[in-house]
């Protein structure tokens, strides 16, 4: 059964701070604890409710050897996230960077700041097979549990995965084998933009777009030229649109 | 200024039933507004906080003949429907299925439950010129506030968005001369799926995909296959990169 000291733990995990100190983050929800699972990421703890052990008596975890801890159903509302709570919860590792090996494809993130789109675009990611993902530090915070949510378990497939400073990751990019691509609203049309196969794609702020200094380590920029009336598309679309392209040329 | 009637029927404005009675909805939000003044579609009513004028004297409306009433500080609580309101409001007209003119290409959207996806993919269309939009009955309310917020705007620049039952959706695509496509799981990879020109995409539930009625009317079947890890793709991502390849092909 948990403990006090693991429920202040686990809702500590809903801040920043606590997360750097630990090194750890909060998972929430049966198909990214599921993903969790399957995945070769690292498991710090399971925790359940009564109810979902009763009405989930064929999930995952319980064909497994994984441990957990028992959750009373009337403690899960201290520890919940989300309204539509599944009541299943894990703990994972944070990775760090001090190692970074990154690989073309790239996928950079400048100062995205809805979780929802970062989720997304990190869902698509994933997806895709790209396991380069660069996020610069402007950006929400990549633990951060609206972000994990709509990720639905990328942050365990993605190899490379890191939240870095703008300078940092600019000085990864500076590298004459990498084509360096920024999706702009004035660029080629993607339409048949090759984009070789060393490429790294920039994608900026929803409001903003790619910051200057980004730009200016650009070779190329591209865009998705508009056929109706709308003002912009979803960054989240944009961007998954866009590496639908590059992966599947 | 605003009177205690008015305040009344806004906030009965974020249920459905006063929305179907009124055939009124509520817009919510500088670009959204800004998109409602810039289309065709017929403004009701605009409402501003005393704050947003100050804030926005540049704002499109008051550039305009537009004439507007304004909302004191203090009662903006009570009508904004998100933390982040930016306090301007407006009132549109919910446009009539009576005399449907529908042409290909058309995009349904079968049981899509989850208002953000189900805006996403409004947004999409309408950047990308889908000018036919159906919209199943058992999805959210194309009206609700969370669709029409992140739609930005579609829902005024779409000639023909409708919500229509499940059967009546079939009998406009049973006809000879309309490729209808669903997106499935098991279909023709979408990297080189020629649509021809007279194409009806169907897009299903988040969890359960096309429902089996649809399939049953569907000449094709298309997928994004993956090339990574993940389970799935998010729906309005999947939606757009389908309508993304069939548009500018």
């Amino acid at each position: 059964m948990i403990t006090k000291n693991q429920i202040k733990f686990l809702r500590s995990l809903s801040q920043k701070k606590y997360r750097i100190q630990s090194q750890k983050f909060l998972v929430e929800g049966k198909r990214i604890v599921k993903e969790l699972i399957q995945s070769s990421a690292l498991i710090d703890q399971i925790y359940v409710s009564e109810d979902f052990i009763i009405k989930n008596a064929d999930f995952i975890l319980f064909d497994s050897n994984i441990s957990y801890e028992i959750i009373p159903n009337d403690v899960i509302s201290k520890i919940k996230t989300t309204d539509s709570s599944q009541e299943v919860f894990a703990i994972s590792l944070i990775k760090n960077s001090l190692d970074l090996q990154i690989q073309t494809p790239i996928l950079v993130l400048d100062d995205i700041s809805d979780p929802g789109n970062l989720g997304t675009l990190l869902r698509s990611a994933s997806w895709y097979g790209i396991n380069n993902v660069l996020v610069s530090s402007k950006s929400v915070d990549i633990y951060n549990p609206k972000v994990v949510r709509s990720a639905m378990g990328a942050h365990f497939h993605i190899t490379n995965l890191y939240q870095l400073s703008e300078e940092k990751i600019r000085s990864i990019l500076n590298n004459e084998s990498i084509n360096v691509i920024a999706a702009t609203l004035n660029g080629s049309s993607h339409k048949n933009f090759d984009p070789s196969n060393n490429w790294a794609l920039i994608l900026g702020n929803e409001a903003h777009g790619v910051t200057e200094s980004m730009l200016n380590i650009a070779n190329e920029q591209v865009s998705i030229h508009k056929s109706g009336n709308m003002e912009s598309l979803n960054v989240g679309v944009a961007g998954s649109v866009l590496i639908d392209r590059f992966s599947t040329k």
